[in-house]
C-alpha cells in the first residue's frame, strides 16, 4: 500500500522503517521537500522510500500517518491540503504537548475537546482515527518488546470501516487482536491524550519509557 | 489508629468497612452530624465506626480520607476546618468530575492544576497524599479480586513520611509494595486526575468498572 508519514521525527522514522518492512511503499513528507531527515531517510530505502512536503506526501497516501508534533499538527495538516486527506484514513498519534511553560508540559487543547476531535472537525471528509499516542514509539511497531506483547493499544474514531483498516495495520505491526481496544468516536481522543501527563509522571518515576499499560481484570 | 473519613458514599463506605476489619476506629464525618448513610455505618458497627459532622470527623482523625466528590471536596474540607487537619495526613481519593454538561463528565481543575494540589495549597499545613483514585472503589480495599492483585496504584505527595505511612495502609489493604509506584509531589497529582476521562472510555468500552492498570516494562 502506498502511505504517507507526515513528520519527521522519532516516530516518523520508527512507523515509517517498520511500514517498509511490511512491504508498504512510504513518502515521508515535511514542510519542505528538502527537510534532510526525509532525504535521508528515502535515500536508506531508495527502492521502497521517497520524500517530499507535506501535499506531496498526502497526496501519495492511501493512507497518512500524523507523526508530527502537536503543537505543529493543525498547521501541518492545512499546509498537507485537505484536498489531498480527502476521503482518506488520517491516523493521528500526536499529543498536544505544550512546553511554552517548561515542563512538565501542560496540554494545549483539553478536557472539553482534543486534537484529534479537532482535526476531525477541521477535516471533515477525513476519517480520523486516533492511535498509538499512550506509548514511545519503539512499542508502537514492536509490542513483543515488553511482556510477550500483552499489553494494550487504543483505538478510537466516528468510522468503523477506517477503525477496521486501522486494527489490521496494528496486527500487521504486531499487536494482539484482543489487546487492541476500541473506545469508541474520536472524542475518546480526549481520554488518550488526557493520559500523557500520567505517562510522563510515570516516565519520571521509574526512568524507563518502554512501558505501557497493560488493563486486568 | 483512629481514622476519619470524609464523605458517605460508595468510596468512604468502602473504605470505612476495610478499616474497621483492619481494627482501626472509624469516624464518618458528612455535611451534618445526622446523614442517614454515616448513622447507619455507625450503627453496623457499634464498638468501632461513629458518625458526626465534618469538623467532628476531622478533630478524631489521626488520619482522614477524603472520600467527597470532587465537586465537594474544597468546601467539605473547609467545614472540616484547617485547624482539625493541620498536621494530619490527609488521604485524598477525590476527582475533580464536572458533570455539569452531562456526560462523559469534564474535570473542573485541570492541567495546569489538579484537586489534589489545590486542596494541598488551601490546608499547607496537612500533608496531603493523593492516592487510589485511579480505580473502582472495590479494588482499592481488595486488589486481589483482579489478576492476583498484581497491578498498580500510584501515591504522591509532598511529604516523604506521610507517603510512606499512607504506603504501610495501602499494604494494609492488599497492595504489593512492588506495585505501589510514588511519582513524586503532588502536582503529579494531575496525571491521576487526568487519567479519569480514559478510565471512564475504558469502562464504558468494556462495560466493567472492576479492571485496573497493571504497568509492564
Amino acid at each position: 500500500m502506498k502511505i504517507a508519514i507526515l513528520g519527521t521525527g522519532n516516530v516518523g522514522h520508527t512507523i515509517g522503517s517498520k511500514l517498509i518492512v511490511l512491504g508498504h511503499q512510504v513518502m515521508m513528507g515535511s514542510r519542505t521537500s528538502k527537510n534532510e531527515k526525509a532525504l535521508a531517510f528515502a535515500a536508506e530505502h531508495p527502492n521502497e522510500a521517497s520524500a517530499g512536503n507535506f501535499a506531496d506526501a498526502a497526496a501519495f497516501g492511501e493512507i497518512i500517518f500524523n507523526c508530527t508534533s502537536g503543537a505543529g499538527s493543525l498547521e501541518a495538516l492545512k499546509l498537507a491540503g485537505a484536498q489531498h486527506l480527502k476521503a482518506k484514513i488520517l491516523i493521528d498519534l500526536s499529543n498536544p504537548l505544550d512546553f511554552s511553560n517548561g515542563n512538565p508540559p501542560s496540554l494545549s487543547i483539553v478536557n472539553t475537546n482534543s486534537l484529534g476531535e479537532e482535526i476531525q472537525k477541521q477535516f471533515p471528509e477525513t476519517n480520523v482515527v486516533k492511535t498509538l499516542n499512550t506509548m514511545w514509539c519503539g512499542l508502537m511497531v514492536n509490542p513483543g518488546l515488553i511482556a510477550g506483547g500483552d499489553h494494550h493499544v487504543f483505538v478510537c474514531g466516528n468510522d468503523n470501516t477506517a477503525k477496521s483498516k486501522v486494527k489490521d495495520l496494528l496486527k500487521s505491526f504486531g499487536w494482539m487482536e484482543k489487546n487492541i481496544l476500541d473506545l469508541g468516536d474520536i472524542s475518546a481522543a480526549r481520554g488518550t491524550e488526557m493520559y500523557l501527563p500520567l505517562w510522563l509522571r510515570i516516565w519520571g518515576a521509574t526512568k524507563n519509557g518502554a512501558f505501557n499499560l497493560k488493563l486486568v481484570s
